[in-house]
């Protein structure tokens, strides 16, 4: 009854691949009957495996032949509010459609292997990733294991896998479009300093709009994807003031910043002064205060999409992968005023 | 490895105890060497299992007599980013002591035979219950199956667990004080219709000083937690606006909405025309819209402290339950003015 503090890790195949001095993908061939895999191969993974003691995790994997209901989210920053709603729909989803979330940290930083291992070591029924970072190594690892995967919102991984991300191209444009048909002729967009694949995609579509019209755009990269990074990006979107009548921002956090730091420090007036547009139709963009103008993307159907991916994977694991791209829409509110 | 859509969910203790008409606990007992139960009882258990097949997860259990690295976390409402935020720092905080965190919902109506199901068929080392809902089952079974158990910020489950909560009784008494100190007179509490816990516990004490001092207090309950319950409320504080000069909201997102509604649908000057105080220091009570007045209390301390309970628990198994209180503090901006 009485357990010592902290887990007993069980020994996965990483170890005994370490060990044995193999790749992991020998330990499971090797474990595996009629698998293709030398002799000497075998010979060192059943001698560091006997070390290890990693027999139990065999005898274990064998009861279950079939798939656990534990469906893997990896997700980071949940303190990111629109990232956490993501994992709450996904995670309502899976409970639905009767399997269980496990959610894993895919943060910078985090150990890739050590991660796969737990994937592996519960068995899996499929895997969401809905992190940035170790997107590629997951993505192979779940491929060479048959473990069914859907990557959300996130940059092709280099492996052929199924995808859903919503439709920045078009996004970006209509951004641009939207801010031609309030009358502005000199533009500007505001990202933070490091941008996820998505914001980035949101900015570069704008810009080309822009460019291919011959329409300047002064580049803002300030900050963190956060209201204080848009409150310190405010300063920069002043200084060029009396030069632009237009700016978007790629996010709707930096938009209620560059608002704030706009209005309250530097006294502009908003639309009339200049006219801004957001990007996600986060919940205080709709807030009395705030009354952006902004592009929304369903985080529910977003989440749908992903799971119906994932079921699909399930029902036939060799079918080629799909990319689904959601589309977005504009949602007028009073921070920019159409030449109707 | 083609696996039919859907997982096979695995036969539980619950599922062999309805079949065979006995308690949970008696299933238990039926396979543990030594426990006591009638021959008859365990006859009747070991039928059902044998009809159910539930010998293999008897089988997978015995093989980790250890306990798995999962630390099951409870949870409802992951789109309240206040919650996200929660549970985001246990996980990382799991993490970090080498644990791996498993999302388990914990929404109303969720089937609670299911999810204890669920932690016992994965072996849990932990439980942290964040929820409301189904609490009181849920440590009532884990105190039966030996799993350590952490109950964060909800009332008393009726069961003697260990619990962390934050001083609610203390913020609602501070709040009382510092309008007094800002020379209130008469005073309005603004709650939602239906309250958590903790929510109805700050205005109650609110309550309980103001009249313990003679001083009138009105009570708005309305609409939910959120910023659009705020601003629903706003209107009938708008009515009380004449006799009060005071007003405790018990929670941010609230506050927030209240705020814009009086500012912006009702042409109020705050603090001049009334003084407002929230509770939670949300980062948008901070934005410079709004420079909200508030009680802050730290996610980061209430997830240690209820880490460091889960351990203190694994070690020590049969140690008296601890419940520990976190306090509360003062975070003076915009919408108050103490009478310096």
């Amino acid at each position: 009854m009485s357990d010592p503090v902290g887990p007993k890790r069980q020994v996965n195949s990483f170890d005994v691949a370490k060990l044995a001095g193999v790749s992991r993908s020998a330990v499971s061939r090797a474990f595996t009957d009629g698998a293709s895999v030398s002799e000497e191969t075998r010979k060192k993974v059943i001698q560091a495996a006997t070390t290890l003691g990693y027999r139990v995790n065999v005898l274990a994997r064998s009861l279950h032949k079939q798939k656990s209901d534990l469906v893997g989210l990896v997700a980071s920053d949940l303190d990111n509010p629109f990232r956490a709603e993501q994992i709450d729909l996904l995670s309502k989803g899976l409970l639905r459609r009767g399997f269980r979330p496990i959610l894993l940290r895919g943060d910078p930083g985090t150990d890739v292997a050590d991660l796969i291992g737990s994937l592996l070591q519960y068995s899996v029924a499929g895997v969401i990733v809905t992190s940035d970072t170790p997107s590629q190594s997951i993505c192979q690892e779940c491929l060479d294991n048959g473990v069914p995967l859907v990557v959300v919102n996130k940059r092709d991984p280099g492996a052929p896998v199924d995808r859903v991300l919503t439709d920045f191209e078009t996004g970006g444009r209509l951004a641009y479009e939207h801010l031609v048909n309030c009358g502005c002729k000199s533009l500007a967009v505001v990202t933070p300093e490091k941008s996820s694949y998505s914001v980035i995609g949101r900015a570069l579509s704008f810009e080309r709009a822009a460019n291919s019209s011959g329409i300047p755009v002064v580049r803002i990269a300030r900050g963190t994807q956060t209201y204080q990074g848009g409150l310190e990006a405010s300063s920069f979107v002043f200084e060029h003031s009396s030069e632009i009548d237009g700016v978007f921002c790629t996010a709707d956090y930096l938009a209620l910043g560059v608002l704030d730091g706009l209005r309250l420090k530097h006294d502009l007036k908003i639309p009339e002064n200049l006219q801004i547009v957001g990007y996600d139709d986060i919940p205080q963009a709709a807030w009395k205060s705030y009354e952006l103008t902004t592009f929304h993307q369903s985080r529910a159907e977003l989440s749908d999409v992903a799971l119906d991916l994932l079921l699909t994977r399930m029902e036939n694991p060799d079918a080629p992968p799909q990319v689904i791209s959601q589309s977005v829409s504009l949602v007028q509110r009073g921070t920019t005023i159409p030449i109707s």
